[in-house]
């Protein structure tokens, strides 16, 4: 029966990865519990929600763990209740002890907790990819890629497709990924260092979301396997599974208007922050949003809420060229894509008053661009 | 018409001490609003629950506030909304001036927000307390004595008075605290270095706790003027009122025993790890409690919860004597108890499984005593 000691804190972070997997309460109860699996080689930490799995492995070779394997095994333990008799124990190891009947006793220092645990043969099969060749990527390139695109994903489920970001590479090397959820789209084009198979998948957002979480900066670079209707980010030690969504994602390149009537380069911050003010007075206004007025040279905000106030004020531009234009539309949208650019500076083009504009960062202008549907209003 | 600039910062942290004394959905709605008032002298910005009310003076002879007053006059805001727009303002100083129909706007940068305001007169009349000879307390003080009870006050309404901690003042000099939720009890006593005049007065502890965090470290000290039904912590430049709670304290002298039966002195943080392990699975037992064991020198802690797993573990002491004995509580008393203790070292002195048991930490345990109530298991 299971038997093997582990230094406590090293234990504990894998467990708390793994967890990031695991819901507390989940329709299938047994997904509430962490899979502990131990082989001679090492320890394999497993979590699942049914859309992402973690497996993680502790190897007895890594100095850190300190793990010392004495029998092999496996159980299974609900996962939030566990993590925190392990994070209350007192010693900096703990030996970890299968007795009858599925229990199990943690013996740290002069504490020793029992606790009942389940038969490893209830957890369901987790997903699995068929070992193919990877797409590898630095993990800070990929989670760059993300933090640009998943935001503008849709939160609603009426479209599900719209939930994911649309991750295709074409030419073995060219990366595109966008999201939209049809009131603001975000593409983000990469030409990558290595080539690999084409491939055309639509990732959840909230998987992209929980990756961004479990792969901290120390780890340097991600494999990326490719399955059917599955997917897999894999590290030395850390496999994450998410499923990918089904159906065929709207093609998107038509979206992207080439021909504008006013361009102005804004600075990034001063530009949130100036939306930041609006977004106080519209929240309270009929239909949210803020009018933004270009005229002789100078761009304005404002805000009119009948029953709280009205904010107008003047916005820096660097440049500012074309026709003069009054357009409105909702400041969190604009918030949001501001914060997803690194850069400075951010020109804004606009062809009208009802059609879409764009944003692109003064830097990399030519491979990320964003779109935000402006509002009808009168 | 009000009207005065201010530095940005300086305002935003006053109005958010006051509005600690608001709440955002008070039966009320005009104490959802803070008031503004302006004279020569400064500015005086007032916020009031009803139980509670801070009055916050900025002086014009503050260098840092940066006060200005060019028309004086008063306003009433929506306290919340408003801190949130003086927050967004871009500039390091705000010009604020009243228009028409009560309207205010705020220009700051190239910024004008305009807010709808109140009329003053709306305000209720704050509490007053009629000025007499304060009591001075050196704020640190005062705080230690409030962290040290007011956890141990009832927060059920059962028996309002309970709710509240009890300060006495006798021989001009004798002060003593004390709160108790009726399973637990935590008394201070305390010789103060001035006279002052007696009084016996039961405060509110949810005021004690605001007061806590109103009254910051770099002020000094602190007067205390008594009302009828209300009481007024005073600084330079923060006045805050709370009313007392009305009817008889208990008799709690009584309640503390002198003759026990075993004495054991612990670790304080060690004997608190221990019992926040235990409580992991006495959460998960029927009714909640944890089984300490004291047998032939040795103390040891015992949960058993038949759905969960159980905890036993052994705890250090510094010092035992006595007879042996086995005691069941709710492990939540003993860790808000440890956590008021200051001391290294705490000694825990017993009479019977059935009767409180005291606690006094190793220093000051003259004048700090807190009493756990045993729950009978069978």
């Amino acid at each position: 029966m299971l038997n093997f000691s582990i230094n406590k804190n090293f234990f504990l972070h894998a467990l708390t990865i793994t967890k990031r997997a695991i819901s507390h309460k989940n329709a299938i109860p047994i997904l509430s519990t962490v899979k502990i699996e131990v082989s001679q080689e090492g320890m394999t930490l497993i979590g699942s929600n049914g859309q992402i799995s973690i497996e993680n492995f502790i190897s007895v070779k890594d100095e850190n763990a300190g793990l010392l394997v004495n029998e092999i095994g496996g159980i299974l333990l609900e996962a939030t209740f566990f993590i925190n008799v392990v994070s209350s124990l007192p010693d900096v190891t703990l030996d970890f002890k299968e007795i009858e009947q599925k229990q199990v006793v943690l013996v740290s220092g002069k504490s020793e907790i029992t606790l009942k645990g389940k038969d490893i043969d209830q957890y369901p099969r987790i997903q699995e990819v068929a070992p193919t060749t990877p797409l590898t990527l630095p993990t800070s390139l990929l989670k760059e890629v993300i933090n640009q695109t998943a935001f503008a994903a849709s939160t609603q489920e009426s479209r599900p497709i719209l939930t994911g970001v649309h991750f295709v590479l074409t030419d073995n090397q060219q990366l595109k990924a966008v999201a939209t959820d049809s009131h603001r789209m975000s593409q983000k084009k990469l030409s990558l260092e290595q080539n690999g198979d084409n491939f055309d998948v639509v990732i959840p957002s909230r998987s992209l979301r929980e990756f961004t979480a479990v792969f901290t900066d120390d780890i340097e670079s991600v494999d990326i396997f490719f399955a059917n209707n599955q997917l897999l980010f894999k590290s030395e030690n850390i496999s994450f599974y998410t499923r990918l969504l089904e159906g065929n994602y709207p093609d998107t390149d038509r979206l992207i208007p080439r021909d504008f009537s006013s361009v102005v380069t804004f600075d990034t911050d001063n530009l949130r922050h100036s939306m930041e003010r609006a977004r106080l007075l519209s929240n309270a206004t009929q239909n949210g949003t803020v009018k933004l007025e270009i005229a002789k040279g100078i761009v304005s905000a404002h805000v009119n809420s009948p029953e709280v106030g009205r904010v107008n004020e003047e916005i820096d531009t660097e440049t500012i060229s074309g026709n003069d234009l009054t357009i409105s539309f909702n400041p969190t949208y604009l918030i949001e894509a501001l914060k997803a650019i690194d850069s400075e500076k951010v020109t804004i083009s606009f062809i009208s008053a009802v059609r879409p504009f764009t944003l692109v960062p003064s830097e990399d202008e030519e491979n990320f661009i964003q779109l935000i549907t402006p509002v009808r209003t009168n």
